[in-house]
């Protein structure tokens, strides 16, 4: 294996591909990066077993061949090297990696033990707009929940067919749910996924700003084809559950508000929640004729109030929140007024944009006395 | 106490004044900001007792008093306000925080129990240009000792007569010496104090970009006198060792090449340093005819080699160093090129920026097979 690349060119594809190594793993092989010299192009590969990352990187390649590098080191001494051409060499597993005076020999792993690329067979076919799955992922990935003991909550919910699309993800505390439209319908199967939260939060890094992507799925992995990159994740086993099927269909009381006022008087007031309460961050929220006051307390720091003029419809409340929760929702909504709809003080809420209709975020409330 | 404060100029004087509040302290006073209401402005002060920082923000003062409040939480607070007026009322040690919509009653503390500032009798004081400090303490700091059992090395030795200002920082293993012309002389007694480093890491934050400073010290203070904020700190008690006395005088081998490349090359090799060695980073440099060449290997992962052009007098050799002391040297060089002087491979090496008599960093090796 011999080739020439552009020392710019390498270090962008590794750092991609370093996304994909696993981080503690038994098999000493997954620390390294398979590289993969084919013609006019590198092939970088890093896999946790779990998840795939694919990246190819334009080469003058001489010689074709392949060969496993220690990953972190790799990264390290390209990002090190001045710009210009490199020269890689690789006789056996031994790599030589050449530039103007500096001379580096890495000692590589046989190719041949590296985990074979997954491949997926022809099940579904989705094409998403890259700016399009960055808001879905940014609206429903951060709900997912991180307890391992209920995995399928660690992963979001894909369901497609025909132009839709809806993604929906919860840790049993609130529901962020995603509906869209997508520019051309899916084909083939119709999809039903649930993909691990851990590995969206790499394909949300790895999307490009604008573009097409395509998002392949059989029965047991997702493909995500990003640019330059492709990420292959297996999906979650089993079946998601009916997580929006639970809650309320009517919300009596609604309260319509500025969005960022209401986020940021939660943020203010979860500042002085009180410390000492097993439940964190609670925030208690009172729906008064034309207005919103949130409160909280600390017996030793003091007392927050904050009030927001609001359009209040139905019966008022008091009802107390986990500010991090109604926060995280509030952020992922972008029209300026914000729908709160309640229903009674220990019964779900909702939050909606006004006039959007693409998110809905379910939050469940927290006693207060 | 009764004061009315735009929020983006209390913000900023909590972020300096926060930087004095003691991060662990059985005293739980010592976790609060002092704030005192001055005609025409708000005095903020904290201290852990080894360091004061003292702030003054323009303010409204309708009602002069002072209060000690919680640090970090009115940070918080101030922080997410948003911009406008701020109304601070202190009734007892109550503290009324009032902004449009926003109430925040925060519980403080009697501002009799919290320590006096601290007094500066006069002793020295030395004016300087704020640029030229930042310079000697970049040149300096970094090369204290962290070992707090021999506590006079965890600060950095300033003498100053006339307008001579000499700055030294040893951890045991490198010396850092800066030495600068002061514009004016020093006024009173000449200077031999010792300043613990992590108070001059907060005085390199603190210092403007441009302008003048005034320190000021006596048997066992400094006072730096930094734009609108003042930073005391307590001396290192002792006598500063004369570590350059213990250097070598003569460097028979004398080695010029270009900084950065040299900094670049040891940094690279330094990856592929012998991680099971007990001693770290370690590099090899061999002195050759018209050239340095530096060279790192680990049993597992490799072997690095760099050689870089440089212009050699005197007998070469081979000498092992700790790549990191020899970074962090060149790090504080900014000429293009520097000379390395050797003496032989167990003893001290010099590095000096050519045509610059500035800084001196002396550096002892590390025994290599």
């Amino acid at each position: 294996m011999r080739l020439v690349i552009d020392q710019s060119d390498l270090h962008a594809a590794l750092q991609v591909a370093i996304r994909g190594v696993a981080t503690r793993s038994t098999l000493p092989v997954l620390s390294g990066i398979l590289l993969v010299a084919e013609p006019e192009q590198l092939r970088l590969v890093a896999t946790d077993m779990e998840m795939t990352v694919e990246v190819l990187a334009p080469a003058r390649v001489q010689e074709e061949g392949s060969v496993v590098l220690p990953g972190r080191h790799l990264v390290e001494i390209v990002r090190r090297l001045p710009p210009g051409e490199v020269h890689l060499e690789v006789e056996g597993f031994r790599a030589r990696i050449l530039q103007e005076r500096s001379r580096f020999t890495i000692h590589g792993t046989d190719p041949g033990i590296f985990p074979a690329m997954p491949h997926i067979s022809a099940g579904s076919t989705v094409l998403f707009d890259n700016g399009l799955l960055r808001n879905v992922l940014r609206r429903t990935t951060f709900a997912v929940s991180t307890d391992e003991g209920r995995p399928i909550l660690t992963g979001v919910s894909f369901r497609a067919e025909g132009d839709r699309l809806q993604a929906v993800a919860t840790d049993g505390f609130r529901i962020a749910a995603c509906s869209v439209t997508l520019e051309r319908p899916v084909e083939g199967q119709p999809v039903a996924a649930v993909i691990p939260g851990r590995s969206l939060a790499e394909v949300a890094r790895l999307l490009p700003d604008q573009g097409i992507g395509r998002l392949l799925l059989d029965e047991t992995q997702a493909g995500f084809q990003l640019g330059e990159v492709r990420l292959i994740t297996r999906l979650v086993d089993g079946v998601y559950p009916d997580v929006l099927g639970l809650v309320p269909s009517e919300y009596p009381t609604r309260v319509q508000l500025p969005t960022r006022a209401f986020q940021e008087a939660c943020e203010r007031a979860a500042l002085l929640a009180d410390t000492r309460q097993p439940a964190r961050w609670v925030i208690r929220l009172a729906v008064e004729p034309g207005r919103l006051v949130i409160t909280a307390s600390d017996p030793e720091l003091g007392e927050a109030r904050e009030e927001i003029p609001a359009q209040v419809d139905g019966e008022g409340m008091v009802i107390g929140f986990n500010a991090r929760y109604l926060v995280d929702g509030l952020k992922a909504i972008d029209t300026e007024e914000v729908l709160f709809e309640l229903t009674e003080p220990l019964k779900a809420s909702r939050l909606r944009g006004v006039g959007a209709d693409d998110f809905t975020y379910i939050v469940l409330p927290v006693k207060i006395s």
